[in-house]
């Protein structure tokens, strides 16, 4: 299977690379960005004798002659008409951008800007396999979850089951490295003396990432659901965070329980034994998304945890994992990286 | 005024010396430590020919001899019996560990060990000024707050206060840098390679600084306040931010102004601007706590924050402020420490 | 092939069961830790689900039973006969620790502890493939150099071949991570608030790895090598970067050409073009040495750079290079990692 | 003592402010910077209800109407005529830039651009009262050295006055957070994920702070002095590790009793006791620079290190210095400052 990247130097667009370099059953054959002519290895200097890609200029009619399957690893708005062009072109497209997530147009422009392709908005299955496994196993086209909503979904989805909370209760915290602002916001905030040695609230009350959480939790739940959402950046490089906390309609609920059975049979989710509390360190360079959950007896409450590699399993790994399910091979192929400790 | 420290070497007993040494109404008359007979440079290097004092046996009596008031940096649990004797001999005496913050024994022991004082428990007024100036004025025996709950309860005072939340429906979500574990705990957890490029939940479902949050909420609020409280570490050496969730009576209320309020004549406390929020860099080294609140007008609920240097507002700089107030200085005394940046 | 590894969770350990885990020609066969009866995700959590591998206690005969190939990856004099007993067995034979890479025992002696196997010294070849490759090529015993020796020597051995450079002029400074500590290493020094921001000195004025870069600069260049070397640890968790400084016989010498043709035929040395200069992230998570080297013209002097990832190229990838050399596989097998990045 | 600052919101800018509001002689009557018309608290959020100042502005005349002292904390060439004018007019200069540090003109414009007041160049005394104590008594105008050079030069003037060591020999390795590049220089490379967990070399094979190094070491030897130096970045915000290599006239030298004769009256240099060896945290956050020495008696080599605070003694602690000097003040004035720990 050839396959193509759009927006390959960004930390998504390596990522991507990098997962698809080991997947046994795909080929680069097309890698975009603004820079052309640029081999990867300028862009990332790791990458030296490892990647020979070649940069070129972003052509959808070009691309599609070559490969199969293309990846966009743009910002939203950025290649929202390339991705119709794909579509269209009846390629396999994989969106990392937000502009295909939400299903409402309304939702998205009061977060987003003006839509450039509102037709195609609901279009695509939300790329979320635990919870949209059969949608996207038959899609052309998916739409690849933001990184905080990663996090956050897979920590809460279990408790909104059913449910076992107060759906108007669920409050998240979520804390992210640093790399989560991608490559090109290269500001004060980001600035190493600025960013380091310290942890910062940001983007409240309203992140734009709250409606694909609420969206697909509203999913799972079978209502709707709202949820308040606070972000916070932290000092280090990968990695996400997500505190879900609720309150329990049966404070004695078996919880552990719950959760073991709702990812029984899932590839990437390990859910925590009972007493353990999940660490960014576990996951990081690698697919998976460890989650746990305990109970605050006082207060009759829920508290799970979800944590990522916001680069992998919050974008990239998802990805693959989703081009897995829509070119019919096994869902794990190309994943099972493990990743260096410490 | 002569004063005196015990367990010196600790992150919090060489803040305090820090502070002692530039405050103008002190002189520093002794200091123990387990390890005896060591300058305090060769603990800590930083304070070669800046810091004379040597670390001394352990004696109330000699210390009493020699000091008007009495700081005791030690962990719950070890100093318990040295502090009643200091309050017994009429010393004002200012604890840092949490034997003495607590007004039920039974509560005390619940989350800590059996306490070997527990007829002096409920005598010292919580050492957090903003809370208790009028009780910490007139005292001779206070008792120092937890990091956390200094970061937590000015975050949430002012919602509870009147209220302004349904006080059955407030969660904490606090992140901590490395160094509040102190200098003692030197295990695997704390290990460099471990502890970096990390963000861990830890001390779940009920940190044993919770109790004291209740309390001085409860206080506030003049009835029982229970919250769910949920730390984690990240990959830093200094600060606290605390997250406040809680749900609105008023969805409209006007938070800002309660804030601005509630802390109008406060030396050490800064409500940021609406809009802005805070970093644990903004107050890193320094004694302030910086506060902000916002409103998820979408689900009803008031989020705020607190910051603060876990070692100086969080710690050392509160038993100063407190100092000042039990010996009738001015509160900021020897606290207008400016910090550096970056 | 079956391969068995003692010492399994140290820092070499595990990174040497990730690379083994991907190696198409071997199979994990016996792994040994002081705990035995223990998961391996018991000691690293990112590993659950993903190594079912169980501590086992150490014993040769029984690892000799199971395995072709031995990897004992543990601290100098810990393995020592342990070592001997598995070469008397015919095995082939990997050694992490120190014990076997000097010649010398008087050396050896002098800078760590009493041998305990002198009669072995001098037996294995000095497992850095790009200087020794045809001794290790056959060899059914191997030492594995050290990190910081590894980035020396490869950053030196283009000047002392020849030489370019005055041989009693080499001065090496080199820049570590504090993951080369190890995992056991648990102490003041590594205790992340001690450890963060800070770059200090240490190991001088002879760092226990000089006698081996000595000697493989020495075996270079045809005769006694000595050098100065100083080492200094920064806060961060992986990598190495040495600088090597040396007086130029010829001022105006090719550096250049010198470094791109020692190295051309390298698969894991990668000199970079002129005017570049190496970090230490550019090979973090993978095999390669990134080479550099410029000239001072006012001084006359070279400066060379080595960069590697302290426990891949500097320890556990270094030892899978020398198990393939010396089971006849392709040199590069399972070695092909790439890092993430950021 | 009215004084002025120039260009106060880049880091150099901003120490300094802290440093002069603890100064208990002097006052800060005038601020400028690019933006203006913002309190200094816009700039950095820790000053809020601290620091009251308002950029202005720049305007020499208008400075020198108010200030007796002006600090000019500008980038090389961006504010040299206004140094000029306020020489000119008779006030008490001091200059951050690098303008003024050469006494030579063709190797100022060698390193940096053509110079915009080459009249002045020679005129001001290198700003390391260590070694230009006299000289900078009695003077009106002083350039501020360097941070890499202030550690590297007081590292290794004992060795090369008398001199103990051939001055042909001389290699420095100098290890620098990344605060050094200063607030203005945000880019990629100082983009927090991509200068976290890295060390790098830059600047090879001529840093722009030779030549000062040169000079000023020339200066403590009595004739030329070249030098090899090799800067490297390491991920921590502030400090500077110098390291010095150089080999001995007499391979036996006592070198710890020639540091400790060198600075024995010295204020702010801590020589380290034998065997001890420097961590930059040992002065971050304060003025002095602590050095040691020790000697590899198998090349016959000697190495010292230096240590620095690079923003304080490295800049702006060192301008203040100089300016207690200028003006008659006790030279330690307003640099008694204590740092945190840890």
């Amino acid at each position: 299977m050839k396959v193509g990247v759009f927006g390959a130097a960004g930390y998504g667009g390596v990522e991507l690379l990098r997962l698809l370099a080991k997947h046994p059953q795909v080929e680069l054959a097309y890698v975009s960005e603004l820079q052309t002519g640029r081999p990867m290895s300028e862009f990332y200097p790791h990458l030296r004798s490892v990647c020979e890609a070649v940069s070129e200029e972003s052509d959808v009619a070009e691309a599609a002659g070559r490969a199969d399957v293309l990846f966009f690893c743009l910002q939203p708005g950025v290649g929202t008409t390339m991705v119709r062009d794909a579509v269209a072109g009846g390629k396999k497209v994989i969106d990392f951008s937000a502009d295909f997530r939400l299903r409402s147009v309304d939702v998205y422009e009061a977060h987003y800007d003006k839509h450039a392709a509102p037709d195609l908005v609901g279009r695509a299955p939300y790329g979320l396999p635990e919870l949209y496994r059969d949608e996207i196993r038959g899609a052309d086209f998916v739409a690849v979850p933001g990184c905080h909503p990663t996090a956050s979904i897979l920590a809460a989805a279990p408790l909104v089951k059913e449910p076992l909370v107060d759906l108007s209760s669920i409050v998240i915290d979520s804390k992210t490295g640093i790399s989560g602002v991608g490559r090109g916001h290269i500001n004060l905030m980001n600035h190493y003396p600025e960013a380091a040695e310290t942890v910062a609230a940001y983007s409240m009350p309203r992140h734009r990432h709250v409606p694909e959480m609420e969206q697909a939790l509203g999913d799972v739940a079978g209502t709707e659901v709202k949820l308040t959402f606070a972000p916070s950046r932290v000092p280090m490089v990968r990695g996400i965070l997500a505190t879900v906390f609720a309150t329990l309609l049966d404070p004695k609920a078996d919880l552990q329980s719950a959760y073991d059975e709702f990812y029984a049979d899932e590839p990437f989710v390990r859910v925590m034994p009972a007493g353990e509390l999940p660490s960014t360190k576990h996951v990081a360079g690698m697919n998976y998304v460890d989650v746990a959950v305990c109970r605050d007896d006082v207060c009759g409450r829920a508290v799970a945890f979800g944590v990522v590699d916001n680069i992998i399993k919050g974008l990239s790994g998802a990805a693959v994992q989703c081009m897995n399910l829509m070119c019919g091979f096994d869902e794990t192929t190309g994943l099972d990286v493990i990743s260096v400790w410490p």
